[in-house]
């Protein structure tokens, strides 16, 4: 257990058997990314499957932790049945989710008053769940204009005066005229009813599910939600608030709705940048795998965003474990 | 004629009868701004049409650069015609005409590749003026996809490989899908045939008219074509060569296609940050007018972007002229 100096911190590449055990020991909750830590695109990783069931038997309290905001909970559940990996609902902590959550109990966001939301039928699900109102997302019935006439979004009735906050996510279903009512939510000027509902700055809060510019799929990358919310942040300039990995909202929904303790929980990622940046923000001890984007060498270099706690080969590294 | 000193440069306020003639005699070549130096609204300024026919009864020859590129040159003469201020199509320089040039003359783009455009009509039009093969744009046929399921835009066919640009200006009919295509255009691996055509880096030019995040239109600012590339930027993290003031591809396209002495010509404009700076980057004196935007405050100040040669009070001040 000696721990290797690299130019932003110190790591512990952990490989015997007894030294993993110290590991498991060590904690009660165990955070967990998902692509690149418990599977690989279609595939398990070796090992996962087994080593969740035996932290199940120790005991140990586990959190999928995700920054997939296209999917419900329910729905991404069914991707940890088809790979055979068991998991609840209440497991499953997604940046859609965290949103929801955000609003109603970081906000206090009011009851008569609705978010406008850029994303797609996973993150209104959400919002649903917690009992957050909210306008556009998946209503197919949007507001047409005709070349640079705006004047039909301005007629009566068409934005939403009860709007108090802009919630950006994935949306593959985006327009312009999407993108141009969240600007128009977002810099208006102060109104009596936004002062009375605690708004500062502009009437309208501006919140991402998550900051990533591309995300994966089988077929190659594509934009993701930091770029379906970009126009909207340069018109506007103004700083949402982002709630994904590697940002402090998400740790804080995390363990304002959990209560575990942090002294006792690690956060395992495949990425420095996302999730062991994510740990040390939210001020948890972080764990490596390199299964997935990160490597040792990484860890080594001077501008390595973030240094882990440990490192291990892989989660299966864990299955060396009795029982 | 005693230049006033400010924290980013000198420049000289010309009030006098004399002096305004002096500056009139200096130059040949006059290039307009055109929203808060020819009208305000729908309104000519004072004197402005005058002063235009005097300029030209004086042998001085006059070009209005705009960074509007929804419009082609002759849509944007009907907003001259309608203010009853003289000028022909040669006259107009606009972000969309100078994207035509610059793929045209500038980087001789191959006649047997196509643009992918994010864009209106009139650019379009400009396009297809000066021979330069397109796709995308007001294509309303454009492929749909459900969810994340992005297998559709990867199908045979739809993905152009002769596209060897992508050009984007204000859309107000953008789309995700638009964003993704265009992505992806510009992230391709080089094949063949972009080596052959001369491309660099990625397999892709990736050109935008306009950097303005915003437009102005009389209900108040909407997101600009700089706000609609912003996500394929990130996403991509291409740095886009962007044509319009106040960047210097625009200059280049004007001193390219004119042949006007540098020496005799002058920038005329009412903000700082995109018509002074545009001739200062472009090397030609500048004169701002207090119609617009900028004041002299703003000049004065210790972040003023630019500072111009002169100032004038507004362009009608030149109507003392004779004749």
């Amino acid at each position: 257990m000696v721990p290797t100096t690299a130019p932003n911190g110190a790591y512990t590449f952990l490989k015997e058997k007894e030294e993993l055990a110290t590991l498991v020991d060590k904690y009660d909750n165990f955070l967990f990314d998902c692509d690149g830590v418990l599977w690989s695109g279609t595939e398990a990783l070796p090992g996962v499957v087994s080593v969740l069931q035996k932290l199940r038997k120790l005991g140990k309290r586990v959190l999928f932790v995700t920054n997939n905001a296209s999917k419900s909970r329910r729905l991404l559940l069914e991707r940890f049945e088809s790979l055979g990996i068991q998991a609840s609902q209440d497991e499953v902590f997604s940046s859609a989710y965290a949103s929801a959550l955000y609003l109603k109990d970081v906000l206090n966001f009011p009851t008569d008053r609705k978010v406008f939301v850029i994303g797609m039928g996973g993150l209104e699900e959400e919002l649903d769940a917690v009992g957050v109102q909210h306008v556009g997302g998946t209503d197919g019935s949007d507001i047409a204009i005709q070349g640079t006439d705006f004047s039909p979004l301005l007629a009566e009735g068409v934005l939403d005066h009860s709007v108090g906050a802009v919630l950006c996510g994935i949306d593959t279903q985006l327009t312009y005229v999407k993108m141009a009512k969240a600007f128009k939510y977002i810099t208006r000027p102060n109104a009596t009813d936004d002062v009375q509902a605690g708004q500062t700055g502009g009437g309208c809060h501006f919140l991402c599910t998550n900051d990533d510019t591309t995300f994966p799929t089988k077929e190659g990358p594509w934009p993701g939600a930091g770029s379906v919310w970009a126009g909207i942040r340069d018109a506007s300039k103004r700083t949402p608030t982002v709630i994904g990995k590697p940002n402090q909202p998400m740790i804080d929904t995390i363990f304002a709705s959990r209560h575990f303790d942090k002294s006792r929980t690690v956060m395992v990622g495949d990425r420095l940048n996302t999730d062991i940046a994510f740990g040390r923000n939210g001020g948890v001890d972080t764990l490596l795998v390199l299964t997935g984007i990160s490597t040792e060498a990484d860890v080594q270099a001077s501008d390595a965003p973030a240094v882990p706690t440990y490192i291990i080969q892989g989660l299966g590294a864990l299955d060396v474990l009795s029982p």
